[in-house]
């Protein structure tokens, strides 16, 4: 290091943040300092600062209802059940997904493969041809697992005869679901297909399934999945793409109720293995926990904040609080990520999945400062991932208290995406998340960052403008 | 924040190092900026750095000899057994103990209660008394853990009938042993007495040992330590007084086979709730692995290496690569530290435990960078964590690849504490460690942190200056 520059009065690296124009910060640059460029634009042209609805409603007021209902939520592990026993208002012919609604002919490639591979699994259709005819033939419902209080990793899909875990949020009383997570690779969430899916997900059904249900269902009062999520983010989780504290931790709290009620040695060693061989597990215990604190919010009159962000691989959706009913949707964007080998950019489907959930709700990629090792699955590097924390504190209406970064002296993690600072600030919501192949059939393929689209933060609060 | 001041370029909290006297950071510290003051003094007087020992060996080749070694070893959890059974040399009088060699009248209050405790557990003695008069007899035999491969945390007494953790580091082929942890509070090794202390030991011998030795004896090729402190120290932990992430690991990697040599679904139950409920479980690994990385490499001619720093509650030792029998001694210093409610500094007994081996093998406190939520446990800021790891980059003499921090770029921790840089900088090792109750009989009564004393130091670094 040379003599008379900044970097010199300090033992360790820094990083300086510059905002707008990147040739700002040259003269910093010029001296190996690292610098963070801020993707900031101007607000857009004449859009005011909103501080009331048409109808004299105070947004802040709306918001902070929003944000205490999500800071109280206790979202609880009760149990486990076959979707169509379980989930309110499902049936026979009803298969949900990720993301915003959309048809048959709208889908992408890897939903497609989920759809087709949920068709044969369920012994619908005979084989992928079959199953193909089925799902285009207009005999199936489509719809939002968002619609029917459930979320989805990825094309997401929850057909009839699926296990899904059981999230009551203690406070209110609301549920939600999700299925189990079947680990990465060729899987069917990533529109994976072939007898190795089925095979798995049967077995998921006939033995990982019923072992965890009679654990659970011993339990009186469920598993604190809050407590969990709040551990792990002290664990180098982020609680959407870094899960492997949570799963360790789901594990252990679950142990003693696993052999309690432990009926054969082997297949005991085989569920724990399977867990064991899979940090992702928890992921799907995350996501159904976010959507059961964000569910109670919905009819907030006058909030700005966002309550569902989530993507079906070929649109990009998000709900504020104040219109739970109407969808803001814009295609979705790619991700920038590492691929598992044999695999590139050409390959990927875009962004894809109800795992936003988690960042919606104040964790995953906007709690990426306490998972500094992620990087070694989405790419950047450990400052990077305290920038995206850092960053999303800008856009956000509150802090978690609930849920601490070590790191940042146990700060908050950035709480509630409030449309008109995404629209002053210009920055988007920073989202980490894996990455399908674009055709059915194949499966994962990597994982990466990547940020919502502009304009359905300009359309929303455009509608939110017009709100009376 | 003013206008015109340093910290205006900075997103971030920026702090600033400043090494010597603290009168020369005042104009910094004016302007609200955090200044970490380096305890440095000059280097002793008329000390010049030592380059060749008298006989002419280049001591920067020895160090890279022993470094090698450290980094080179692979400590694997290989078994169980009771002490007298498995650790060479042991027998029916045999009393290890933590630190360096001492005598039953020099022995420190909780030294004393594990020594008392361990005759009425091992049924030598009926009660404290006959204990008492027992230990000060001069019929038991007291030698310190080290010299039997062994490690004790706190007193860390090992009694001929204690079951002990078995760890082979793989590379050289060498063992070390370690009791189990018993959990915190009134507990043994703290030096605390009484039937509830005797009855978990009971337990722990006659349920936990033998079901975790089956698991363990059905493992082919044992568990990889080293992987499971490399992984923990990317979820928080330090390896020493953060063991969370490696408790849970540890189980993690353990479930197979605790299930399939399950013979009592209740034992089972137990065995893991046991170890659920206290997260230092792991130390008691981490520790046998340290020792096991440490042992080959005793007699390297002219390292300046420590490879033995320990305390036995009245004295803190040393030793180095090149002079693996040879002791160097000062008073134990006390630690400064958080406290178990109804206890305060006045009841501290001094710094005590083998436990410092994992500083020695370069995590623990060393590591503090990766373990920012210990600061809940041990005191200070997140900030100080990340400092105290990055102070010890200037006594080391090397960074270890196998245990990386992600929040410092993944940069290897500060491996090897080099006895010629601890006397250039006058930086003293740092200790994250328990507290134990100066009276027999109580037990652990908080946790902090300590600096090793300088005098150790300076009599081996004349030892070094006189090696020929």
């Amino acid at each position: 290091m040379e003599k008379g520059q900044i970097s010199d009065i300090f033992e360790k690296p820094i990083s300086v943040v510059n905002i707008g124009l990147q040739s700002m910060a040259l003269s910093v640059r010029d001296q190996g300092i690292k610098v963070i460029d801020l993707e900031w634009k101007p607000p857009i042209d004449g859009v005011p600062f909103l501080f009331t609805t048409k109808d004299g409603i105070d947004i802040d007021e709306a918001n902070e209802i929003v944000i205490q209902k999500i800071k109280q939520a206790r979202p609880t592990l009760i149990g486990m059940g076959l979707a169509k026993d379980v989930i309110p208002n499902f049936h026979d012919h009803l298969f949900l997904h990720a993301g915003p609604p959309i048809t048959w002919d709208r889908m992408c490639g890897p939903l497609r493969g989920n759809v087709m591979g949920a068709l044969i699994y369920e012994g619908m259709a005979n084989d992928e041809k079959d199953a193909e005819k089925i799902a285009s033939s207009g005999d199936l419902e489509y719809a939002p697992c968002h619609h029917y209080q459930s979320v989805g990793p990825m094309a997401g899909v929850i057909s009839p005869g699926l296990p899904v875990f059981i999230i009551e949020n203690k406070t209110f009383g609301n549920l939600a679901f999700c299925s189990m997570n079947e680990g990465l690779g060729k899987v069917l969430r990533y529109g994976g297909m072939g007898p190795e899916v089925y095979e798995r997900l049967k077995w998921m059904k006939s033995v990982l399934y019923p072992t965890l249900k009679r654990a659970l269902d011993s339990l009186p009062n469920g598993l604190d999945i809050k407590a969990l999520i709040a551990q792990a983010l002290h664990m180098g989780d982020d609680g959407h793409n870094r899960n492997r504290a949570g799963t360790s931790l789901f594990l252990r709290v679950l142990l003693p109720s696993l052999a309690r009620t432990n009926q054969d040695n082997e297949t005991l060693a085989q569920v724990v293995e399977f867990i064991d061989k899979n940090d992702h597990f928890f992921l799907n215990i995350t996501m159904p926990a976010g959507k059961a604190a964000l569910d109670p919010t919905d009819s907030v009159k006058g909030s700005s904040i966002v309550t569902t962000m989530t993507r079906n691989g070929t649109d990009f959706g998000i709900r504020l609080a104040s219109m739970p009913k109407r969808w803001f949707t814009a295609p979705a964007p790619f991700v920038e990520g590492l691929y598992f080998p044999g695999f590139g950019p050409e390959d990927a489907n875009p962004d894809i999945g109800d795992s936003t959930v988690t960042e919606t709700a104040g964790y995953g990629g906007f709690a990426m400062a306490a998972a500094p090792a992620i990087t070694k699955f989405v790419g950047g590097t450990p400052q990077d991932a305290i920038d995206s924390t850092l960053e999303m504190y800008e856009i956000t209406a509150s802090e978690h208290e609930g849920f601490t970064i070590p790191v940042l002296n146990f700060r908050g993690t950035p709480l509630g995406i409030d449309v008109r600072k995404v629209m002053q600030t210009g920055i988007l919501p920073k989202i980490n998340t894996g990455i399908a192949h674009k055709q059915p059939g194949i499966g994962g393929i990597g994982a990466g960052i990547t940020r919502a689209p502009m304009k359905v933060f300009i359309d929303a609060f455009e509608a939110l403008r017009e709100l009376s």
